[in-house]
This record gives C-alpha cells, sequence and structure tokens, in this order.
C-alpha cells in the first residue's frame, strides 16, 4: 500500500481540528479528497453548519462535513494528518491505532522538533513524513477559520530525502490550492525555521508580551534576537545541517516587512493555552547539548517561558 | 595628609543622600563626626526636623544636621563618601570637586562594578576606597530613614590590599556602630557580592517582578539561579579571584532563610527609578568577555532589563 500510496483514492483522517487542522483538511475536501476530520468541542457546531472559511486564498464554506467524535468512528486511514499542538501528544498512543492499517502514511504538521522521533518511535512500522506550515491561521468559532497570511507547507520524509510518495502528496496539497513544496532534509527544514521561531517567539513571550515591531524597535532585544539566532544556526551546523550565512540577516530583515506580527506562542499564552515549550526550545537545546554545541541562550529562554507559564497557571 | 589620615577628627561629606548616605552619614554624626550631607529635595525637611532614623540597631533622631544645597556650600573634606545612585555618576565630575584637597579620600559605597575605576580616573591624585553595603534600609520619606534589615560594610582600596587607613577608617566606623571589616581585595568582594546581585536583582525584573521566595519557589528560576552563578563564578575565576566552591550554594540556602525579599533593582524598577544596569550587569559582562571568559545568560539577562527599562519610560 505504502509503495502505491494515491492520494486521489486516498481515505484521509485529520487529528486535531484546529486552526491548521481545519484549514488543510477543508482545503483536500474541497477539492473532493475523503476527508475525515475528529472532532471534540467543534463537533456539534460542524455538524450543522459546515466549515467556514475566511481565506486570503479565497473564501468557501463546506456544507457537509465528515467530522466524527472518535478515531474508532473514523476507522482505518490511508493518510493521517496530525495537527494536535504537540503539547497534547501524550494523546497519540491512544488516538491513532484505530485509524491504522499497514502501510498508513504518518504526516505531522506539528510545529518544533520531536515530533516525527515521537511518531516513529510509537509506530515503528508506519512511514512517518512532517510538514512545515508557513502561515497564519486562526480559529475564530467552532467551524469558523480565518486564514489570514502565507500557507505554505514543506513536506519531508522523517528519514531521509524526498520519495515518490512525499512528492504525489505535495503534488495533491498543491492541486487544492495548498502551495507545497518537498525538501530532502526535514530536519535542516525544521532548524532553520527554528532559527525565527525560537527568538521570536520566546522573546515575545519572555519580554513581556511584545509582537515582532516591538521586539526589533528595541535595540536591546533586536541584538539578542540575532545572539539567539546565532547560537542556533551554531547548533544546526553542529549537528550537520548547512545553513546560508545570511540567514539570520534575511530572517531579520523580512521581519520588519512584516510590521506588528504576534507569534503564535505568544497568542496561546495570553489565552491561557499551553505554549509548546518542548517541541520549540527543550527539544532544540537538548539535541544542541547532546551534540557537544550547547545554546546557553536559548536554554535560559526556555527556562523564562516555562516560568511564566506556571505563574499563568496558578 | 592622606598619610596621617584621623578619622577622629575628619571633615566628612555624604555625596547622594539617599536611604544609604543618610544612614551611614546619621550614624556617624551621631557619634559625633563633623559629617556634612548634599541634599537636594530633602533639603528643607532635613533643616527644620533633622533625621529621623527607625533601626533594627536602635532608633535614633539627630535634630541639628549639617545639611548643604552644594558642594560649593560645603567646602573641602578629608573624607567623602560617594553614596548615589551609580546611574547618576555622569554628575561626579562637577559635583566633587568642590569637597577636594589634597590628598581627600573617595569612598564609594556604590553597587556593582566600575565604580572606583571612574573615580580613580577622574581624580587620579586621590586615594579611592570601596565599601560594600550589606544591607537592607529605605528612606520613606524625607529626612525619614527606615534601617529593615543587616547594615555591614566591608571596606577596600581600589588598588592593593588595606591599608593602616583603610583599618582606621573601618575602625571609625564600627565604633559608630556600623559593622565594618576590611578586605584586601576589594574586586573579589566585589565579585562575591556579584554572585547573588546578578541572579536574584536580574531575574527579580526580567522574571516579570518576583521576590526571592518566587524565584526560588519556581524550579526553572532556581536552576536559571545556579547556572547564572556558575557563569558569574567562572568569570571571576578567569579574572583571577579564587572564590569557595560552595559559594552559589551557600549564597541559595541562605536565601531561602530570607522568605519574600525584594532585590532593590526591582523596588527600583517598580518605582520608576533607573536600574543601576551597567554597574550589576554591563561592566561585569564586559570585564568577562575581556579576559576571554563571556557571559551569555548575564548579557542576556542585561538585554531583557535593559529592555523592561525602555519600555517602562515610554
Amino acid at each position: 500500500m505504502s509503495a502505491t500510496f494515491d492520494p486521489a483514492t486516498a481515505r484521509i483522517a485529520i487529528v486535531g481540528a484546529g486552526a491548521v487542522g481545519c484549514y488543510y483538511g477543508a482545503r483536500l475536501a474541497r477539492h473532493g479528497h475523503d476527508v475525515h476530520f475528529l472532532m471534540r468541542s467543534d463537533l456539534p457546531a460542524v455538524r450543522r453548519s459546515g466549515l467556514n472559511v475566511r481565506s486570503i486564498a479565497g473564501d468557501f464554506h463546506l456544507p457537509a462535513v465528515q467530522a466524527h467524535a472518535s478515531t474508532q468512528d473514523i476507522g482505518p486511514c490511508d493518510l493521517v494528518i496530525i495537527a494536535l499542538k504537540n503539547t497534547a501528544n501524550d494523546a497519540l498512543p491512544e488516538l491513532l491505532p484505530p485509524l491504522l492499517k499497514p502501510g498508513t502514511l504518518l504526516l505531522t504538521l506539528q510545529n518544533g522538533l520531536g515530533n516525527e522521533e515521537s511518531l516513529a518511535a510509537q509506530f515503528p512500522t508506519h512511514p512517518v513524513l512532517g510538514g512545515l506550515c508557513f502561515v497564519c491561521i486562526n480559529r475564530t468559532a467552532p467551524g469558523q477559520i480565518h486564514h489570514i497570511a502565507q500557507g505554505r507547507i514543506t513536506l519531508g520524509e522523517h528519514a531521509g530525502p524526498a520519495l515518490p510518495r512525499t512528492r504525489a502528496l505535495a503534488a495533491a496539497f498543491n492541486a487544492a490550492g495548498i502551495p507545497c513544496e518537498t525538501d530532502d532534509s526535514l530536519a535542516r527544514a525544521r532548524w532553520m525555521k527554528l532559527v525565527w521561531n525560537i527568538p521570536f517567539n520566546g522573546l515575545a513571550i519572555a519580554a513581556g508580551g511584545r509582537d515582532t515591531a516591538a521586539i526589533l524597535g528595541d535595540p536591546n532585544l533586536a541584538q539578542l534576537v540575532r545572539e539567539l539566532m546565532r547560537e542556533v544556526m551554531t547548533a544546526a551546523r553542529a549537528l550537520g545541517h548547512e545553513l546560508p550565512e545570511t540567514l539570520a540577516e534575511d530572517m531579520i530583515a523580512r521581519t520588519r516587512t512584516m510590521t506588528e506580527y504576534k507569534p503564535s506562542s505568544l497568542i496561546d499564552f495570553e489565552e491561557g493555552r499551553e505554549v509548546e515549550l518542548n517541541a520549540i526550545w527543550g527539544e532544540p537545546a537538548r539535541q544542541a547539548r547532546a551534540a557537544g554545541q550547547p545554546m546557553p541562550r536559548v536554554e535560559m529562554l526556555h527556562q523564562l517561558i516555562a516560568a511564566a507559564q506556571a505563574r499563568g497557571k496558578r
């Protein structure tokens, strides 16, 4: 099955029907794919009124959505797209098995490091892929999705370079209106994204609630962004990933054009949701230290965010 | 004059009549020393009602205080005690000259690093001494001083070990009810104090307004305190200062007994006063980097506090 994976006829499950899962799942369903959503709190609203997508790539409404209350109700699929917050990954060993049959592909669209590794360890007979989402989407109400900016996915195999199935999946995404390209090194792509996420998502919280413009508008924080980026790049290189020399400055220049962008971790933090601490800061710091190239500033950022979150909970 | 410095007959000026200057100056005046205070906003109240000291070492009232509006009014002294916040050090080149005559001793009671160096550079013919104050004092209203805890001063020469004049001054302090000992390495003593001040004063602000108990009560911040202390100790050793191996753990254990202590920098920050950024974080980080032993966490703490302060000002 996995050798002949055909997105056109694939039965697809979306696990984690937040903004990312609903948006990409809705695009695929609208294009005619057989998409099944696992839903909890949004289930009654979506069964009643479907999914409503406001998008810079074109608004649309899906009146009939295959929404289910459990993965048992969905049953075996060819492709499982995991879009849970990775702070909920503990639920996967129980959630996924009903969706699996021999060869089922597992695609995680989650942030940061460690998601593919943990899927591969838990489901060693299944191919694992990862997608990096460069997108800004909010779920504004049950069944109401607002796609605000970008939307691109970078797709890769957890183990090794892109395969025919990777390219087939990317082609299906593109056909469904989701810009998607494959990458021969998912790990390297994830580290490149961390060069941005670690400083900006981190300082947005640790510097007391600031958007990207406020971070770059303060000379001390702008300097700290540079130093954090340099630390992440040095660690990524120690792990064998080649990165362009100008990456940090390019990212900073691009971020200046974004004006007042609120990183997703800050939104999570402000709304009392759990921040993806381990995937964005903890696991990268652990891998860097294991490679003999520790990231002291990143470790400190991790500690400060963890402390801010612990206080928020009390 | 400097060889025969006699505290008993010395004319003493106090520059910077905040809590520290008023408290120690009042103790000396009460013991019969000829003490002259430079005052600004407190001048009318102190001329009218004197200085009132509530102290764990005994309350007292000084009805007649030699308070002056300018250093010109005070004139040449044998000993000048500088107790300004070091964020106001720019004023010293103008404030001090009227107080000087050949041999006038300069004693700074200010926090952190760089104070003696800058006095020595500006007034190269004068002996410079430094005192570390281990004390908790507030100025609760004009002329009203509240001495809450401790009170000890560690006294040293800026250049070299303690001299007869250092010991004579310490003896005068002790006789006036100010516990005081000399130290043969002022720089080492300052670094030891920084092992505490850098993490606790720093995280009190950077972790969003927390006292020592709240810092040590959070496992991530407690760990970060340890790592910051280790960084400072490693840098101090690279600068040639021997430090006891158990210093960090001893300080943490002692701090746990202090319950909810608010570091002075947090009080400054919360009350909108300038934090002693350069003396406590900037200059130590600069010296460490110059010695080839950078302190990345301390540098980051410096940047976060500077950013918090800049935002507070807007």
